[in-house]
Protein backbone atom coordinates (compact mmCIF):
# COMPACT_ATOMS: atom_id res chain seq x y z
CA UNK A 1 0.00 0.00 0.00
CA UNK A 2 0.96 4.05 -0.57
CA UNK A 3 1.98 5.29 2.57
CA UNK A 4 -0.48 7.62 4.18
CA UNK A 5 -0.25 11.27 3.75
CA UNK A 6 1.24 13.12 6.50
CA UNK A 7 -1.33 13.81 8.94
CA UNK A 8 -3.54 16.80 8.61
CA UNK A 9 -3.10 19.90 11.45
CA UNK A 10 -6.43 21.17 13.51
CA UNK A 11 -7.17 24.00 11.14
CA UNK A 12 -7.14 21.61 8.08
CA UNK A 13 -9.36 18.97 10.26
CA UNK A 14 -12.13 21.86 11.06
CA UNK A 15 -11.81 22.71 7.32
CA UNK A 16 -12.75 19.52 5.64
CA UNK A 17 -15.57 18.76 8.38
CA UNK A 18 -17.24 21.69 7.92
CA UNK A 19 -16.99 21.26 3.89
CA UNK A 20 -18.10 17.90 4.50
CA UNK A 21 -21.18 18.68 6.66
CA UNK A 22 -22.01 21.27 4.18
CA UNK A 23 -21.48 18.53 1.23
CA UNK A 24 -22.60 15.00 1.70
CA UNK A 25 -26.23 14.03 1.68
CA UNK A 26 -26.10 10.57 3.46
CA UNK A 27 -24.96 10.04 7.08
CA UNK A 28 -24.83 6.73 8.85
CA UNK A 29 -26.71 7.14 12.24
CA UNK A 30 -25.80 4.61 15.43
CA UNK A 31 -28.61 3.94 17.96
CA UNK A 32 -29.77 1.64 20.88
CA UNK A 33 -32.52 0.45 22.55
CA UNK A 34 -32.95 0.67 26.49
CA UNK A 35 -31.79 -2.75 26.40
CA UNK A 36 -28.29 -2.25 24.14
CA UNK A 37 -29.93 -4.12 20.71
CA UNK A 38 -27.70 -1.64 18.28
CA UNK A 39 -29.38 -0.45 15.29
CA UNK A 40 -27.54 1.23 11.92
CA UNK A 41 -28.78 3.27 8.96
CA UNK A 42 -28.31 5.52 6.68
CA UNK A 43 -30.05 8.95 6.71
CA UNK A 44 -30.04 11.76 4.94
CA UNK A 45 -28.96 15.37 6.32
CA UNK A 46 -28.58 19.22 5.99
CA UNK A 47 -26.17 21.03 7.99
CA UNK A 48 -27.14 24.50 8.71
CA UNK A 49 -24.23 26.21 10.07
CA UNK A 50 -24.50 24.41 13.86
CA UNK A 51 -26.86 21.42 13.50
CA UNK A 52 -27.38 18.50 11.84
CA UNK A 53 -31.10 17.70 10.94
CA UNK A 54 -32.12 14.26 9.63
CA UNK A 55 -35.65 12.86 9.32
CA UNK A 56 -37.69 9.78 9.89
CA UNK A 57 -40.40 8.33 10.73
CA UNK A 58 -41.45 8.79 14.08
CA UNK A 59 -42.10 4.94 14.86
CA UNK A 60 -38.87 3.93 13.41
CA UNK A 61 -36.48 1.79 15.83
CA UNK A 62 -33.84 4.72 14.80
CA UNK A 63 -36.28 7.52 15.83
CA UNK A 64 -37.40 5.51 18.80
CA UNK A 65 -33.85 4.50 19.99
CA UNK A 66 -32.62 8.38 19.81
CA UNK A 67 -35.43 9.68 21.32
CA UNK A 68 -35.07 7.78 24.14
CA UNK A 69 -31.48 7.72 24.41
CA UNK A 70 -31.43 11.85 23.39
CA UNK A 71 -28.01 11.42 22.18
CA UNK A 72 -26.50 10.53 18.76
CA UNK A 73 -23.42 9.52 16.99
CA UNK A 74 -23.30 9.78 13.46
CA UNK A 75 -20.71 9.14 10.42
CA UNK A 76 -19.45 10.55 7.61
CA UNK A 77 -17.42 8.40 5.24
CA UNK A 78 -15.89 6.61 3.26
CA UNK A 79 -13.73 5.17 6.37
CA UNK A 80 -10.72 6.32 4.95
CA UNK A 81 -12.10 9.73 5.37
CA UNK A 82 -14.14 9.42 8.67
CA UNK A 83 -15.80 12.18 10.50
CA UNK A 84 -17.83 11.20 13.71
CA UNK A 85 -20.29 13.40 15.39
CA UNK A 86 -21.93 12.77 18.62
CA UNK A 87 -24.55 15.41 20.62
CA UNK A 88 -27.73 15.87 21.75
CA UNK A 89 -30.63 14.82 20.01
CA UNK A 90 -34.15 17.36 19.60
CA UNK A 91 -37.17 15.54 18.29
CA UNK A 92 -39.14 18.42 16.11
CA UNK A 93 -42.43 17.77 14.78
CA UNK A 94 -43.25 18.84 11.36
CA UNK A 95 -45.56 21.98 12.26
CA UNK A 96 -43.00 22.71 14.63
CA UNK A 97 -39.77 23.12 12.36
CA UNK A 98 -38.30 26.07 11.16
CA UNK A 99 -39.33 26.75 7.35
CA UNK A 100 -36.25 27.78 6.25
CA UNK A 101 -34.81 24.84 8.12
CA UNK A 102 -37.18 22.95 6.22
CA UNK A 103 -36.52 24.37 2.65
CA UNK A 104 -32.97 23.75 3.23
CA UNK A 105 -33.23 20.10 4.55
CA UNK A 106 -36.03 19.62 1.39
CA UNK A 107 -33.29 21.07 -1.08
CA UNK A 108 -29.81 19.46 0.41
CA UNK A 109 -32.01 15.96 0.58
CA UNK A 110 -34.25 16.24 -2.07
CA UNK A 111 -37.20 15.19 -0.16
CA UNK A 112 -39.53 17.22 2.12
CA UNK A 113 -41.18 15.37 5.11
CA UNK A 114 -44.28 17.67 5.10
CA UNK A 115 -45.16 17.19 1.94
CA UNK A 116 -45.85 13.69 3.21
CA UNK A 117 -48.59 14.91 5.95
CA UNK A 118 -51.08 12.20 4.83
CA UNK A 119 -48.48 9.36 5.00
CA UNK A 120 -47.01 7.81 8.22
CA UNK A 121 -45.83 10.70 10.54
CA UNK A 122 -42.16 12.10 9.62
CA UNK A 123 -40.68 14.04 12.37
CA UNK A 124 -37.55 15.92 12.26
CA UNK A 125 -34.29 15.27 15.16
CA UNK A 126 -31.63 18.20 15.28
CA UNK A 127 -28.77 16.97 16.74
CA UNK A 128 -26.31 19.81 18.16
CA UNK A 129 -22.55 18.64 17.71
CA UNK A 130 -20.45 18.26 21.46
CA UNK A 131 -18.22 16.28 20.10
CA UNK A 132 -16.76 15.78 16.52
CA UNK A 133 -13.55 13.57 15.79
CA UNK A 134 -12.09 13.45 11.99
CA UNK A 135 -9.63 11.16 10.63
CA UNK A 136 -8.11 9.20 7.53
CA UNK A 137 -5.76 6.81 8.27
CA UNK A 138 -4.37 5.51 11.39
CA UNK A 139 -1.45 7.88 11.55
CA UNK A 140 -4.20 10.84 12.08
CA UNK A 141 -5.60 8.82 15.17
CA UNK A 142 -3.61 11.00 17.18
CA UNK A 143 -4.88 14.25 17.35
CA UNK A 144 -8.85 13.48 16.18
CA UNK A 145 -10.69 15.47 17.76
CA UNK A 146 -11.65 18.76 16.47
CA UNK A 147 -14.32 19.32 19.05
CA UNK A 148 -14.47 19.09 22.48
CA UNK A 149 -17.80 19.56 24.86
CA UNK A 150 -19.03 22.07 22.00
CA UNK A 151 -15.98 23.78 21.22
CA UNK A 152 -13.50 23.71 18.12
CA UNK A 153 -10.22 22.49 18.87
CA UNK A 154 -8.92 24.63 16.00
CA UNK B 1 -31.11 14.95 -9.46
CA UNK B 2 -30.96 12.45 -12.15
CA UNK B 3 -33.57 9.58 -11.89
CA UNK B 4 -32.05 6.55 -9.86
CA UNK B 5 -31.32 3.69 -11.73
CA UNK B 6 -34.02 0.58 -12.35
CA UNK B 7 -33.80 -1.68 -9.29
CA UNK B 8 -31.58 -4.27 -9.21
CA UNK B 9 -33.07 -7.67 -8.97
CA UNK B 10 -32.29 -10.64 -6.03
CA UNK B 11 -29.55 -12.55 -8.40
CA UNK B 12 -27.79 -9.04 -8.85
CA UNK B 13 -27.69 -7.95 -5.85
CA UNK B 14 -26.67 -11.47 -4.30
CA UNK B 15 -23.48 -11.05 -6.87
CA UNK B 16 -23.18 -7.26 -5.71
CA UNK B 17 -22.64 -7.97 -2.04
CA UNK B 18 -20.52 -10.81 -2.32
CA UNK B 19 -18.30 -8.58 -4.70
CA UNK B 20 -18.57 -6.38 -2.02
CA UNK B 21 -17.14 -8.31 0.60
CA UNK B 22 -14.49 -9.30 -1.43
CA UNK B 23 -13.18 -6.11 -2.12
CA UNK B 24 -14.06 -3.75 1.11
CA UNK B 25 -11.16 -3.00 3.35
CA UNK B 26 -13.55 -1.33 6.10
CA UNK B 27 -17.34 -1.87 7.42
CA UNK B 28 -19.00 0.43 9.86
CA UNK B 29 -19.57 -1.40 13.36
CA UNK B 30 -22.89 -0.39 15.19
CA UNK B 31 -22.86 -1.88 19.29
CA UNK B 32 -24.32 -0.78 22.29
CA UNK B 33 -23.70 -0.99 25.79
CA UNK B 34 -26.28 -3.39 28.38
CA UNK B 35 -28.12 0.17 29.47
CA UNK B 36 -28.06 1.26 25.08
CA UNK B 37 -25.52 3.79 24.60
CA UNK B 38 -24.86 3.41 21.19
CA UNK B 39 -21.93 3.03 19.64
CA UNK B 40 -19.88 3.69 15.94
CA UNK B 41 -16.72 3.15 14.82
CA UNK B 42 -14.95 2.05 11.28
CA UNK B 43 -13.10 -1.62 11.30
CA UNK B 44 -10.83 -3.52 8.62
CA UNK B 45 -12.25 -6.71 7.69
CA UNK B 46 -11.58 -9.62 5.55
CA UNK B 47 -14.51 -12.00 4.44
CA UNK B 48 -13.66 -15.61 3.67
CA UNK B 49 -16.50 -16.84 1.61
CA UNK B 50 -18.85 -17.44 4.89
CA UNK B 51 -17.56 -14.77 7.85
CA UNK B 52 -16.85 -11.93 8.12
CA UNK B 53 -13.57 -11.88 10.57
CA UNK B 54 -12.77 -8.30 12.44
CA UNK B 55 -9.49 -7.45 14.72
CA UNK B 56 -9.50 -4.61 17.17
CA UNK B 57 -8.01 -4.43 21.24
CA UNK B 58 -10.08 -6.82 23.87
CA UNK B 59 -10.57 -3.70 26.24
CA UNK B 60 -11.98 -1.81 23.22
CA UNK B 61 -15.51 -0.41 23.97
CA UNK B 62 -16.70 -2.04 20.81
CA UNK B 63 -15.02 -5.12 21.79
CA UNK B 64 -16.71 -5.09 25.24
CA UNK B 65 -20.14 -4.13 23.57
CA UNK B 66 -19.98 -7.01 20.74
CA UNK B 67 -19.22 -9.75 23.30
CA UNK B 68 -22.02 -8.77 25.63
CA UNK B 69 -24.61 -8.31 22.83
CA UNK B 70 -23.21 -11.54 20.82
CA UNK B 71 -24.88 -10.09 17.87
CA UNK B 72 -23.43 -7.12 15.43
CA UNK B 73 -24.82 -5.31 13.18
CA UNK B 74 -22.02 -4.03 10.00
CA UNK B 75 -22.66 -1.42 7.04
CA UNK B 76 -20.78 -1.45 3.64
CA UNK B 77 -20.78 1.72 2.11
CA UNK B 78 -21.66 4.49 0.18
CA UNK B 79 -24.53 5.49 1.68
CA UNK B 80 -25.91 5.27 -1.83
CA UNK B 81 -24.54 1.39 -2.16
CA UNK B 82 -25.67 0.17 1.10
CA UNK B 83 -24.96 -3.57 2.43
CA UNK B 84 -25.94 -4.12 6.30
CA UNK B 85 -24.97 -7.40 7.18
CA UNK B 86 -26.07 -8.92 10.77
CA UNK B 87 -25.12 -11.70 12.85
CA UNK B 88 -23.52 -13.71 15.59
CA UNK B 89 -20.46 -12.46 17.15
CA UNK B 90 -17.64 -14.95 17.90
CA UNK B 91 -14.39 -13.99 19.50
CA UNK B 92 -11.65 -15.81 18.68
CA UNK B 93 -7.95 -15.24 20.07
CA UNK B 94 -4.90 -14.59 18.66
CA UNK B 95 -3.51 -17.67 19.76
CA UNK B 96 -6.85 -19.96 18.56
CA UNK B 97 -7.17 -17.89 15.15
CA UNK B 98 -6.79 -20.43 12.01
CA UNK B 99 -3.39 -19.27 10.52
CA UNK B 100 -4.81 -19.37 6.76
CA UNK B 101 -7.58 -16.74 8.35
CA UNK B 102 -4.88 -14.84 10.00
CA UNK B 103 -2.90 -14.82 7.13
CA UNK B 104 -6.21 -13.68 4.75
CA UNK B 105 -6.57 -10.94 7.47
CA UNK B 106 -3.89 -9.56 7.05
CA UNK B 107 -3.35 -9.54 3.79
CA UNK B 108 -6.93 -7.94 2.97
CA UNK B 109 -6.23 -4.85 5.50
CA UNK B 110 -2.84 -4.58 5.89
CA UNK B 111 -2.34 -5.37 9.44
CA UNK B 112 -1.19 -8.74 11.97
CA UNK B 113 -2.66 -8.52 15.29
CA UNK B 114 -0.42 -11.52 15.79
CA UNK B 115 2.70 -9.31 15.19
CA UNK B 116 1.07 -7.10 17.74
CA UNK B 117 1.56 -9.57 21.08
CA UNK B 118 3.77 -7.02 22.72
CA UNK B 119 0.63 -4.45 22.37
CA UNK B 120 -2.27 -4.29 23.94
CA UNK B 121 -4.12 -7.40 23.34
CA UNK B 122 -5.70 -7.69 20.68
CA UNK B 123 -9.26 -10.25 19.95
CA UNK B 124 -10.62 -11.32 16.34
CA UNK B 125 -14.49 -11.00 16.02
CA UNK B 126 -15.73 -13.11 13.73
CA UNK B 127 -19.57 -12.19 12.52
CA UNK B 128 -21.66 -15.04 10.56
CA UNK B 129 -24.49 -13.44 8.46
CA UNK B 130 -27.71 -14.38 9.16
CA UNK B 131 -29.29 -11.42 7.55
CA UNK B 132 -28.55 -9.55 4.53
CA UNK B 133 -30.09 -6.21 3.01
CA UNK B 134 -28.82 -4.42 -0.09
CA UNK B 135 -29.75 -1.20 -1.62
CA UNK B 136 -28.90 2.28 -3.53
CA UNK B 137 -31.39 4.77 -3.64
CA UNK B 138 -35.08 4.40 -2.14
CA UNK B 139 -36.68 2.36 -5.34
CA UNK B 140 -34.09 -0.46 -4.20
CA UNK B 141 -35.85 -0.69 -0.72
CA UNK B 142 -38.36 -3.22 -1.36
CA UNK B 143 -36.20 -6.44 -1.85
CA UNK B 144 -33.66 -5.62 0.11
CA UNK B 145 -33.78 -8.45 1.63
CA UNK B 146 -30.75 -10.56 0.37
CA UNK B 147 -30.25 -12.99 3.19
CA UNK B 148 -32.82 -14.08 5.69
CA UNK B 149 -32.40 -16.23 8.37
CA UNK B 150 -29.32 -17.39 6.89
CA UNK B 151 -30.27 -18.12 3.12
CA UNK B 152 -29.67 -16.09 0.55
CA UNK B 153 -32.84 -15.56 -1.45
CA UNK B 154 -31.81 -15.52 -4.78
Amino acid sequence: MAAPATPRDPAQRKTDVLDKLRREVDCWVASASAIGDAYLIPLSFVWDGSTVTLATLRRSRTCRNLARAGWARLALGPTRDVVILEGPVTEISVDAIDPALADAFATATGFDPRQLAAQPEYVYLSVEPRRIQAWREANELPGRDVMIDGVWQA
